[in-house]
């Protein structure tokens, strides 16, 4: 239909490098000529794995040990909300800005163990913790307005913290030893323009052992021969979801070699330097952008905000609407260009 | 090193079609060059997935409402058995050939929610039912032994019943109504050839609203507006685990058109026939062949099992051993030849 299309939409999921996906097409090549299966097959596969574990730990800023490999932002949730030692009367405290990834979860914490969830608005956060806080759950970076999360401010609580870092993770500078969290959950098909149903687990090295095994499998036990007797696998790999597939980690390691060698440090500065000039171009147009943090998301109010994204869409941009929120969200990547911001914040106002 | 590895470990992984892999390619080019993104992109991984979604519930004789999507057999299990209302005391009944897969979460059952795990011989599990006993999770075709579990029996029982398919879905004839199962989990990557971390998940419409969803998401609730007061998306489809990612389906497709064309019937005549032969040629040249039934796994007695399997690799044929068992097991498919199983009974005895 277009020539090409301006794809501002990495919060869904983000490009696809090519040669990123040269190298997962190589290897489905080689697993169909070569075969799946003996000693040399399996190693590689864990040898992939265990690569793409130690190089996921690089953007979160901790060690491999502490990196389980998921195949989602919500697989990381489930399995810390689901491990987590909660109880009747147990408070979870999150906020208005959540995602069902994190909300679904949530609700069976209330619905199957008791726990009382607390809904407060995103700035209250901090102040809202009670004597009954057993976990603060809530996004780094918020998927509906852009704005990032008083990290500080929830570190100083002293409960544990769990962060869906699906909208930053890629997108702005994580370190995880900085925000203080104990639970870090992203994903590796957005900003990090991995494969779609991918993602990463971080779980801080003192919490390893507290948290229980939510999706156990073959991989989760030390002792295959004993596992209903096993002790658990050492480190946060004990938590990882699903096969580690060969296809899976060759694509997410070239685009992490993708990205790490257009620099981290320049896409961490750009992609929010474009995201702020959209919100500057658009506000200057009259669009109603509602308030934001330092980030790649940018959202403004529409009436009718589906029909807007279409509209967007056949002018050749693809942005994507919020369910129930009333508005439409550009998500800008340092791999986006200056033409496109421009043509956007012409487009949508 | 070898013109042609013999690979008999369908088990572990089956073989990848020529064309399975040229569709995953062909998708994971669309994608690099297209753009993940667009209301006709996710309409299409949502089309793919239901496409694929009706293709898994035809082995399974099933309706695709009944049918979940997985990333593998222990996703499912672990789907039913987190699901599943359990209490305190209350009995899950297994035997002792049992995969971790099945094991680990049993375990989990026993620490995090009081579940008594009796885990029985084989043969003896129908008749060990006890008025504790609320649901008997075992294996439809035995991974160590390559014995057919008798459903007739457990059916017989009353009691709710979770098969583990790994060694049988696309092995064997499957049909859950005959087997009068209430949940039956199963691999992509085995006997149906298809991507590594793929799977399916039958639950029977009766079951579907008295199971709790362990693992939820965005695509577990009703009402993406409303996650934390929602009600659970319609039919099996609220316990897919993953991302039904457009590459994962377009494989499993492509793999299920390949063994649909080469006919089921034929396959599950095709495979046990070769296996059993194997088995036969194996004994008469006095190998310890175990126990074993009308399946395509043969398993036999390795003083040293991993030498045994390392041996037979270095001859050109791929097979396995079995953790702590003392066993070497060949998987048979009906892709496997006649020359493979007399390779392979000449050089393991």
């Amino acid at each position: 239909m277009f020539e090409r299309l301006a794809f501002m939409n990495a919060g869904s999921e983000g490009p696809l490098p090519a040669r990123a996906a040269d190298a997962a097409r190589e290897r489905i090549r080689s697993e169909a000529e070569r075969g799946r299966g003996g000693k040399v097959y399996f190693e590689q596969v864990l040898e992939l794995a265990s690569t793409l574990r130690s190089r996921c730990a690089e953007p979160l800023g901790c060690v491999s040990e502490e990196v389980a490999l998921t195949g989602s932002t919500t697989d990381g949730v489930n399995a810390v909300i689901g491990g987590f030692p909660i109880g009747p009367g147990d408070e979870i405290l999150t906020t208005d800005e959540e995602h069902p990834g994190v909300l679904a979860p949530l609700a069976s914490a209330r619905r199957r163990r008791g726990a009382k969830i607390r809904v407060v608005p995103w700035e209250e956060i901090p102040a809202a913790v009670s004597e009954d806080t057993r976990l603060i759950a809530c996004s780094h970076v918020s998927w509906m307005s852009g704005r990032l999360m008083d990290t500080e401010a929830l570190a100083a609580t002293g409960v544990p913290v769990l962060l869906d870092g699906a909208q930053a993770l890629g997108a702005i500078p994580v370190d995880v030893r900085t925000l203080k969290c104990d639970f870090y959950a992203a994903p590796g098909q957005k900003w990090l323009c991995g494969p779609s149903g991918s993602g990463s687990l971080f779980v801080r090295a003192e919490r390893i052992d507290e948290l229980e095994i939510a999706w156990p499998g073959f991989g989760s036990v030390a002792d295959h021969e004993q596992p209903l007797d096993s002790g658990p696998a050492e480190g946060a790999a004990r938590f990882d979801v699903g096969f580690p597939a060969g296809v899976r980690s060759s694509l997410a390691l070239a685009s992490l070699d993708v990205l790490a060698e257009a620099g981290w440090e320049w896409i961490h500065r750009r992609g929010p330097e474009l995201a702020a000039r959209l919100a500057e171009l658009l506000a200057e147009r009259g669009a109603e952008v509602v308030p934001r943090g330092p980030t790649t998301l940018v959202s403004w109010r529409a009436a009718d905000p589906a029909a807007e994204v279409e509209r967007l869409f056949n002018e050749g941009i693809v942005v994507r609407s919020i369910p129930g929120g009333g508005l439409v969200r550009a998500s800008v990547g340092a791999w986006s260009s200056e033409e496109d911001v421009g043509c956007l914040a012409q487009l949508a106002s």
